[in-house]
């Protein structure tokens, strides 16, 4: 395909005005399905995942970057999605990082995902509002092959803008399971028998639990903890063992760090 | 000690315009010896670690906080540092917080740190430049009772509000050395014997490593990884296992799975 992409102008143009509002409001990004990824390598994920609806590109940003020129080659072959040009003016209008690299995509959210049958290692935030740590949860439970993450309700919209960030890219190769409802989580928890709590302290040794089994991880918000919601469905908890006079690890560490040691148990040539 | 605080009412007070400065400047902080913490919960940090030699409280906006009460009887009851009121108006000029709860010390840089002969475990930030994640892993290795975290040339400033924020009080707890020559640097990696560099891929499994050596675990930056100096002075590699097609962990979430591992097998009664 070598057609001329379409050119916008604008700032006021609706596709535009459409874009700044995905970027930010989650009940947009939810009614219409669809969310908004920024820069070089996000959109490259988007694309190998065939979920980009429309591309944004602003030449005179993108070539700036230095991996832009195979991605611009790359761009040309591919028709599935709407290829539109922007000026750097309405660019602006859109980017939502300092340096913008001149390429957004809105793509569109998963068919509703679930926990198959087989899983074995799964992640609910249970209140977990900080979009970075969400993002960077996310993008753990992507590196240690989890087989889904549950934004269970309180916690930050998984398509905000800045666990889209933090994920790096996580949103396109795990399971990513929005559910508002307590009812809902309940029935997918139900799914993994062992459910461990992330406890900050008064947990059992983390490397004393058996991470073979197939486990929920659960993690609680940053500064008040479980809800009654995670409480009741724990089957036990676990704590990372922490220097006298420290109260807590940021939580995302704290995930990462139980997230990992369920990999090491179940690695074939575990050296310990 | 019940003396009447000082007053301030204008933000153009020299001892306002300093704070303001100590915040903004890294280069004011070095050549002050001081640093700014925000927040009741740093400067609790910092009042116990008998680091503090301003204190600026503004009544109207401490009050509105939980733990404020238990804090201000405090205060009362020790005269080590200057105590000054000051007015919301004057307080926003020195926040630095979205938030603020009408605390913020002036603190003083602690007389040249080192890592003693007995030191077990270190971190050398080996040019990690985003606070964020600076703060996340100083914070990870005072709670693996690391015996030091070195900042060498490259990285962010440890005393930037941001990496202060994020250590939640790590810089108060674990020793903290602000090397910015390489020599310097050197001298203090020699001290210990094994030099593990935190690889994104292509190390030793990182569970395979000895971690009951004593250790010094090295940190690259986040995009271009490690530096010449960390390259030359590293003994051997680390990898945590990342599912296929993931790229990298974040710097912090891999140096805190690294920490913990050595937290792991030093521990007495280590499970596995």
């Amino acid at each position: 395909m070598s057609t001329v992409p379409h050119y916008i102008m604008s700032k006021d143009n609706p596709q535009i005005k459409r874009v700044r509002a995905l970027l930010q409001s989650s009940r947009e990004r939810r009614e219409a399905g669809a969310f908004v990824v920024e820069g070089v390598r996000l959109v490259e994920e988007a694309l190998a995942a065939g979920r980009v609806a429309t591309l944004f590109v602003c030449p005179e940003l993108l070539t700036a970057h230095a991996r832009s020129r195979v991605f611009l080659d790359d761009l040309r072959d591919d028709g599935d999605y709407a290829l539109t040009h922007v000026t750097p003016d309405v660019f602006a209008a859109v980017a939502d990082t300092d340096s913008p690299q001149g390429v957004v995509a809105v793509c569109l959210m998963p068919e509703e995902a679930a926990l198959g049958p087989t899983a074995t290692l799964a992640v609910l935030l249970d209140g977990v509002q900080d979009p970075g740590n969400a993002g960077m949860i996310l993008r753990a439970a992507a590196a240690a092959n989890a087989d889904g993450v549950i934004f269970g309700p309180g916690s930050v919209d998984p398509y905000n803008p800045k666990v889209l960030r933090g994920a790096m890219g996580a949103h396109f190769r795990t399971a990513l399971l929005n559910l508002r409802s307590e009812s809902a989580v309940r029935a997918c928890a139900g799914l993994l028998p062992q459910r461990v709590m992330a406890a900050a302290q008064d947990g059992a040794r983390y490397d004393s639990v058996d991470w073979t089994q197939p486990t929920l991880l659960i993690v609680g918000a940053e500064a008040h903890g479980a809800s009654d919601l995670g409480v009741s469905l724990q089957t036990a908890a676990a704590s990372v063992p922490l220097a006298r006079g420290v109260e807590s690890l940021n939580v995302a560490m704290a995930a990462g760090v139980l997230l990992f040691e369920a990999v090491r148990q179940r690695s074939p040539d575990a050296a310990h």
